[in-house]
C-alpha cells in the first residue's frame, strides 16, 4: 500500500482517484486542485454560458465533499508548484491562506489538463477565458448583469468559440467570431468547414477569418474594441477561445518527457518517462490509430477512459499486484462532434490534410445526402466527406456536417477507423434502415460504394 | 451474351436488372411484375397511410417507363405462373388481357418478395393488406373517403402494424392493435417490448395481446366487428399486418431448395440450387453472422444489396467473364429500426431469446440512460439491453428503445456484431461525445463496461 497523490481534480484525476479508492481500500488517496471545483463537465460550459442551463452546479458531477465522503482527501484552491521525483514530494501553494505545504506520494497521477492559449498582445487580460467553471461563471455574470453589452467578440473559431458565438446570438447579442486561420474549425478540411461557416453567417454571426489579434482596447477596466491586423471591431465583452495548451510545465521540470505535440509522452499503461509519475487527460499525448502519430487530444471522453486505465494500473501497483496484466489505453482515432446552430458536425479519423501530412495515399469523395428518406418532410441535408486508402481500401476518415440526426452516425465510421475496416466490406454491412432515419443505403455506405468505385476495388456495387 | 429474365419488379429485381443493364450492354434484360408499379419504397407505406406524404408516387423510385428508357423490357400487370428450368422458359399470365405467354431466359433472377400471411378465418377478405403500393392506396382511400370510419382494428403488432396504429391515432381514429403473441414486436425480448407497448398505450392505441383472430364480420361488404378468441371489437376498417411469408411457390415447383425458414436457399453468390436460377430479396434465406443460422429477413436494405450482388454475378456470366472473382453477400446480423410514437426502437444481433435458442452462453445487462447529457433540458430516456458471450466477451446483440436520437446508434453495435468485436475492446473505442448527444461514456460503452464486469473480464473499468 502507500499514497497516491493526484494533481488536478477534473475528469482524468478524479476518475483515477476513484478507481484507486475502489480497488485499494488500504491506500491513501489525495488530490490537489487549483480551482474551487472538482469533476465537472467542461464541455457543458457553452450551454451554461448560452443559458440552456442556469445553475453551474448542474455541471458538477461530484463535489469535493462527496469525494471526501468516499475517503478521498481533496484539497481545492491548492496549486502544485513543484514535483521532486527523487524524494517523491510535491510542493503546493494554498491559495486561500497563501501558505506553502508539502504533499508526499508513492505514486503521482499528473492530470493537470490544459490552459487557454493567451496571445501576448496588449489588453489580453481584459478578455474572458472559458476553460474553467469559474471563468464561465464570470463571463455569464458579465453578460447577465450588464445592460450595456451589445457587441461581443469571440477570438478563436474552434468548436468552443463557435458554440459561444451561437449562444450569444441566441441571447440577442451581436457576435463577431475572429480567427487567424482562413477557415473555422480546423479539425475539418476547408471544403467541409465552409459549410459550417455559411451556417454561422446565416445564423447571424459575423465571421472574420485570416485576421490576427493585435490588441484588446479597454478603458476604465471595460473592453471597448478589438483590433486585428485587418480591422477594428466594437467589443463590450471579449471571449478568448483560442484553444488550449497542455499543462506540462511541472512534469517537464521534474524530468518527464514531452512530445512534439507539446504534451506528455506516456506509454499505453499511462506511465510517463519518470518512475512513479503517471499521467492522464488533456495533458498527455495519445497514439492516433489511423496515422500512427502521437497527438494531443483534449476531450472529456478520453480523460475519463485514461483516468480509469491509470487508476487500475496504479491500484495494481499499490495493492502489490504488479504481476497482473496491465490495462492499456488503445489510442484514439480523432472522433469529435459538436452542435452548431442546430446543425450537427462530426469527424473521425484523418482529414484529407492530415492524411496527406501522414504521407498516406488516399482518395476522398464528397456528396450530399439526407438524414431521413427524401420523400418525408424535413429530410434536411447532410454534407459527407469520406477518405479511404488507395490499394487497401481502408477507411481513413469521415466528416459529416448536416441538419437532423447526424452526429452519432460518426461512431460507425469511428469503429471502422479503429479496426481498419475496408470500404469494400463496409458497403455490405448490415446497417439500420427505416425511412425516418435515411435512405435504403446508409450515408456511410454510399460513401464506401463511391470509394470502392474511385479506387477501382471490387465488388463495385 | 443472352437474356436475363427477372420475376419481380421491386427493390431486388429492379436493382439486379439495372446492374446487368449497366455491366452488359449486349444482354437482353426483361422483368415481369405482377402489379402496376416498379421499384417503390415498401417501408414508406405506413407514412403514406398516415398522411405524412400524400402522393403515393413519391414512393416510386423509378417508373416502368424510366426503366424502359434505359433499355430494360418491363412487363407490369404480368404474373409468372410457372418456371421450366429444363427449357428455360417462364409461363406468364397477362392480367390486363387475360392472355398467357412465354418468356425465355438464359438466366432467371427470382425476386418475388413476400406476401401477407392470411389467416384462414371467415371474413378475412374484408381486411386491408398493406404489403403493396396499390393495397396501401386502397386503405388510404377507405380512410380518406368515408366519414363513418371511427374504429380501426389492426391485426398484427409487428413494426408495420404499430406504425399504422400510430398513424390512425394521429388521424383522430380509435385504433385497436391485436396480436396473438403476448408482446408487441417479437424481434425484441419481452422486457424491451413492454416499454414499446406502454408507449403505444400512452399514445392512445388500445393494445390487446395474446388474442387470436377468429372472424371478421361484415355486412353489405363493410366491416363491422372483429372477433378474437377473447373478445369482440367494433371495426369500421380492418388492417391485416400479420407479417409476410416469402413467395417461393414457383421456384419450389421448379425444384429450387427451400430452407427451414420457408425461404429459398441460396449460396453467398445468390445462386439457388437449380442451374440458371438466382434469387434475391425478401424471398431468400440469409446467414446470420452472429448465430450462424439461416434466416429470412425481409428488409429493403438487404434486397438492394442482394440485387446488386446477384446482378454483378449474372453480368459476369452473361458477359463471358465467369472467371472473375464473384461478388458475395456476407450475411446479416439482424439490424432493424423503427419509429413509434416519436420514440425510436432499434435492435441488432441476437435477442436474449435468440441467443438461448442458438445455444450460446451469454449474459445480458439492462439499464436506462439518456440520448443527451442529463443536465441539458429534454434529455429524454433510453432503455438499453445488451448481450455478450461468456468467455469471449463477443457482443451478441443490442436493443434500444428511447426518446431522442437513438435509432442510428444501433449501427455501431451492428458493426460490432458483424466483426465479432469484444466488450473489453469496445468499451475503449473512440466514440463521439458532446453534451447534446449523450454522456461522456457512450450508452453502448456503458453496456460494454457492465458486461465486462458481469462476465469477469479485464480491464474492468
Amino acid at each position: 500500500m502507500g499514497r497516491l497523490l493526484v494533481i488536478g481534480g477534473d475528469a482524468a484525476g478524479m476518475t483515477g482517484a476513484s478507481v484507486v479508492r475502489r480497488e485499494c481500500p488500504g491506500a491513501e488517496v489525495a488530490v490537489v486542485e487549483r480551482g474551487p471545483y472538482t469533476s465537472y463537465s467542461m464541455c457543458g460550459l457553452p450551454y451554461y454560458i448560452g443559458g440552456e442551463l442556469d445553475d453551474p452546479l448542474d455541471l458538477v458531477v461530484r463535489t469535493p465533499e462527496e469525494f471526501r465522503a468516499r475517503g478521498i482527501e481533496v484539497h481545492t484552491n491548492t496549486e502544485a508548484i513543484a514535483i521532486d521525483p527523487a524524494t517523491r514530494i510535491v510542493r503546493v501553494h494554498r491559495i486561500d491562506d497563501g501558505e506553502e505545504a508539502e504533499e508526499p506520494y508513492d505514486i503521482l497521477l499528473y492530470a493537470t489538463g490544459a490552459h487557454p492559449a493567451r496571445l501576448p498582445v496588449p489588453g489580453i487580460e481584459h478578455g474572458h477565458a472559458v476553460q474553467t467553471l469559474d471563468e464561465a461563471e464570470r463571463l455569464r455574470r458579465a453578460l447577465d448583469e450588464r445592460d450595456d453589452v451589445g457587441q461581443v467578440v469571440v477570438i478563436g473559431a474552434g468548436y468552443i468559440g463557435m458554440e459561444i458565438a451561437e449562444a450569444l446570438v441566441r441571447r440577442g447579442l451581436k457576435a463577431t467570431l475572429i480567427d487567424r486561420q482562413l477557415q473555422v474549425m480546423t479539425s475539418l478540411d476547408p471544403d467541409m468547414a465552409a459549410h459550417v461557416e455559411a451556417l454561422l453567417v446565416q445564423f447571424g454571426v459575423r465571421v472574420c477569418l485570416g485576421e490576427s489579434l493585435r490588441e484588446v482596447r479597454a478603458s476604465q477596466g471595460r473592453c471597448g474594441e478589438v483590433v486585428t491586423d485587418a480591422d477594428t471591431y466594437p467589443a463590450d465583452v471579449v471571449v478568448l477561445a483560442m484553444g488550449s495548451k497542455p499543462n506540462v510545465a511541472l512534469a517537464r521540470d521534474a524530468g518527464c518527457a514531452v512530445g512534439a505535440s507539446g504534451a506528455l509522452v506516456v506509454d499505453d499503461q499511462l506511465r510517463t518517462s519518470i518512475e512513479g509519475i503517471w499521467a492522464a487527460g488533456d495533458c498527455i499525448e495519445s497514439r492516433n490509430l489511423v496515422s500512427g502519430a502521437a497527438q494531443n487530444v483534449q476531450l472529456g471522453t478520453h480523460a475519463n477512459k485514461q483516468g480509469k486505465i491509470a487508476g487500475l494500473n496504479i491500484a495494481a501497483l499499490l495493492g502489490g499486484r504488479a504481476d497482473e496484466e496491465p490495462a492499456r489505453f488503445p489510442g484514439v482515432v480523432g472522433t469529435a462532434v459538436t452542435r452548431v446552430c442546430d446543425w450537427e458536425i462530426a469527424r473521425t479519423g484523418l482529414s484529407e490534410g492530415e492524411a496527406a501530412a501522414a504521407g498516406l495515399d488516399c482518395v476522398a469523395v464528397r456528396f450530399t445526402g439526407t438524414a431521413r428518406s427524401g420523400y418525408l418532410p424535413g429530410a434536411g441535408k447532410v454534407f459527407v466527406k469520406m477518405l479511404a486508402e488507395a490499394g487497401s481500401g481502408r477507411v481513413l476518415g469521415v466528416q459529416l456536417v448536416g441538419s437532423g440526426n447526424v452526429a452519432k452516425r460518426i461512431d460507425v465510421a469511428a469503429t471502422w477507423c479503429q479496426l481498419g475496416v475496408r470500404v469494400q466490406d463496409a458497403q455490405l454491412f448490415d446497417l439500420a434502415y427505416a425511412p425516418p432515419f435515411g435512405g435504403v443505403w446508409d450515408l456511410l455506405q454510399v460513401g464506401a460504394r463511391r470509394l470502392v468505385d474511385e479506387l477501382g476495388l471490387q465488388p463495385r456495387l
